[in-house]
């Protein structure tokens, strides 16, 4: 969904039945049902999807029918399409396909970065001058609509060199009298953003000034482009499901479930399990380093799983909540110590509540069916005492993780559930064979 | 923010220092800083607000100042912040405070479901009849623009029974002849919700049909109200932030980080680690059944964390990969077998590399410090293998169980990365130590 498409062809809608098994059919599938439609349908299909399903539509057809689809689109679609290529002879074979005066254009939004404010602008805006009356700025946006402009209902007010001096809205000029000038009716100072601008911070811009659309400036104040609300919907959407993904413990992928090959998604789920698995083996480690204190109390091991998950939980809840509040600037990095401060009482307040289930499970099981021996109540106090640690231990990791990872430049979202949960469970084992070391071996008789 | 303040005062912006510290400041600070300021920045910033913060300013104010914050917002806002509280009185006080015009409006938005169409929407719209000319309907606009009306770019064409016939937008108007009929240049059969329709169902309407904003309309046709683009993309953000609540393992906050009180936080964590707690009790049930086996091989227990994590991990994956898919509708109920068939096959894949890593692992470890003993091998066979079995059932189970919850009306965000963990361990303590039953321990001479 582009903003050019927006108010060319906005209230048709298509086949239900198409729409709904379109996402899961095959490549070839795809293809052929395209091919059989009325041009007119599969246009408007076409303008509905996305530019890697774009993409892989054209790619098998002959040149001049990837002339009339590439043309279809509005600069900055045929521009994301021509992006999903990575060989830069197909870029330049479909780049040729393009009439003489969207070349430039298209070329121009290539040279920006896909997630920021340049790769995501329209190139084409309403737009007057300062000095004419309402009446001619009128008929001035009449013409303008009647070409390719998406967004009509801003106009932006241009000097001669392009440089952005005010905003007015297509309301503010039905509403003003005929004979005054732009200038006098404009908004200054309108809220823009830079071409260089991360997405996130344009989504929030946008969101934040309430606007339908934001102007995009180079650095002397020059009109680059527009950003329209819509575009800013796709970036909220794909920013959340990449952070979901990695939070999931796996490498965001680039494209839906259905279109992800398997060996892509082998590599971006392997990569990060083979990770973990490596960093778990600290745990074999660990294990191997209590031996003895299982041998003399194999007991100790039957809790092993129960203490060091509960850790893994809690690390889990706080790095998940954390990363979320950063994302979307509920939490800064400078509040870093109000949040671990928070989080330790926090983890102190739930650890005392697994500690207390603990102590019962273990007094009731040996009361229940003499499960442990007369030892239990040491038992029963090395587990609880090692789930407020271990506890305490996993939400402030976890929610200390999150903004480390962004201190050193990383994207917080790596702090993922498994990540958190592995760190946690070496810490976990260190934690209660340490206790139990105090409590529970001394009485058996143990050392 | 919405679709009211969107063109009434969408150029301005506050001062940056105040709105980056204003999300971590206590209620008793931002009341004070609100009272300091003048009333045309109070305004400005009250009118940024979401509903609870507005709601939390407000309330502390005696009744006169608050009818002035009130009336300040367009219905369907006013409705939002007297839906934050729960008390009946406390919400007829401040519908009191109401215009007579705007109470029965307001009381109509407070009859819908928060998450529905009806209670998204906003009562106010442009609309024309269809046997008026483009000149009248031009002049006709012009007059509802200096109304109250949000979303003057697209008017709704209604019959006199108020039933939604056609919608034209300003562009088309723009560009027909004056003298022709608003009926020839609307669009027929607009694509519209119901006032019950499922706010993410709105999101994803107005999301494929790239329209700025979607008529309401109830089961006979008439028009109720419409939801514009800017109140799906706050639908969008609070979903994808429950998801993620969700999928970290813990209930969904209402409201950010630091507006969520203590005792609020604690609950809402404690409540699912509490379960996970639990549920994971199971693995000391199973561990105690094999404690035998641990006695006979104290190795056995050095990679029971090593093993049933990796299981967890690739559940987690699954589980997170398959709800965001189905968020999307990138994946249905329907596919159910595709999807579970093609996760198997990716979690043999998965556990293969896993099962390689370990037995190179062990058989390495052996190598260069003889940790193992002669019976390396089987010990190495006994975690390769299990891992193997541990990642397949992990990834199978993971994926499946979205499906399963969705299937019998639940959220599949419900199948959070901890709860699909905790499963996997003890489900993996039952493979692993079936598994040694059979490898390790004959070779060691027992049984």
């Amino acid at each position: 969904m582009t903003s050019e498409t927006r108010d060319t062809r906005p209230f048709a809608v298509l086949d239900d039945t198409l729409m709904e098994s379109w996402p899961t059919m095959s490549e070839d599938d795809r293809l052929e049902v395209f091919q059989s439609m009325t041009r007119g349908d599969a246009s408007e299909l076409f303008l509905t999807l996305d530019p890697a399903d774009q993409e892989a539509l054209i790619t098998p057809l002959p040149a001049n029918e990837q002339r009339v689809w590439l043309r279809l689109l509005p600069a900055e679609d045929a521009a994301d399409l021509i992006q999903q290529l990575d060989d830069q002879e197909e870029r330049a074979a479909l780049l040729a396909l393009l009439d003489h005066r969207m070349r430039p254009e298209v070329e121009a939004l290539l040279a920006y970065q896909d997630d920021e404010a340049g790769g995501l602008m329209s190139p084409s805006y309403a737009w007057m001058r300062p000095d004419m009356t309402v009446a001619q700025a009128l008929a001035y946006l009449r013409l303008q609509s009647a070409d390719r402009v998406s967004m009509i209902y801003y106009a932006y007010v241009l000097d001669n060199s392009q440089r952005l001096l005010g905003v007015v809205s297509f309301r503010d000029l039905m509403a003003a009298a005929a004979t005054r000038r732009v200038e006098e009716v404009m908004l200054h100072d309108p809220v823009s953003v830079l071409e260089d601008t991360d997405q996130e911070a344009v989504a929030r811009t946008l969101q934040e000034s309430g606007l339908l659309a934001v102007p995009v400036v180079d650095d002397e104040g020059h009109i680059k482009g527009i950003i329209t609300l819509d575009d800013v919907i796709d970036v909220v959407q794909d920013e959340a499901t990449e952070d979901i993904q990695k939070i999931g413990g796996l490498e965001a992928l680039d494209l839906p479930y259905w279109r992800t090959s398997f060996f892509e998604m082998l590599r971006k789920r392997g990569g990060w399990l083979a990770l973990l698995f490596l960093s778990e083996m600290l745990t074999a480690t660990a294990m191997g380093f209590f031996q003895t204190e299982i041998e003399q109390a194999v007991i100790l091991a039957v809790f092993v799983p129960l203490v060091i998950s509960s850790g893994g939980n809690s690390g889990s809840q706080a790095s998940t909540l954390i990363i979320r509040a950063m994302a979307l600037e509920e939490v800064r990095l400078r509040d870093w110590f109000r949040v671990v401060r928070r989080e330790v009482v926090i983890g102190l307040g739930l650890g005392a509540g697994l500690c207390v289930i603990g102590f019962a499970r273990i007094s009731l099981w040996e009361f229940l069916f003499g499960s442990y021996g007369s030892h239990y109540l040491a038992l029963a106090a090395t587990v609880a005492l090692s789930l407020i640690g271990v506890v305490t231990w996993g939400t402030l990791s976890g929610s200390a993780l999150p903004m480390v990872l962004r201190k050193v430049g990383f994207d917080p979202a790596n702090a993922s559930a498994p990540f958190v949960a592995t760190l946690c469970d070496v810490t976990g084992l260190v934690i209660y064979f340490s206790i139990a070391k105090v409590l529970l071996l001394p009485s058996l008789g143990v050392q």
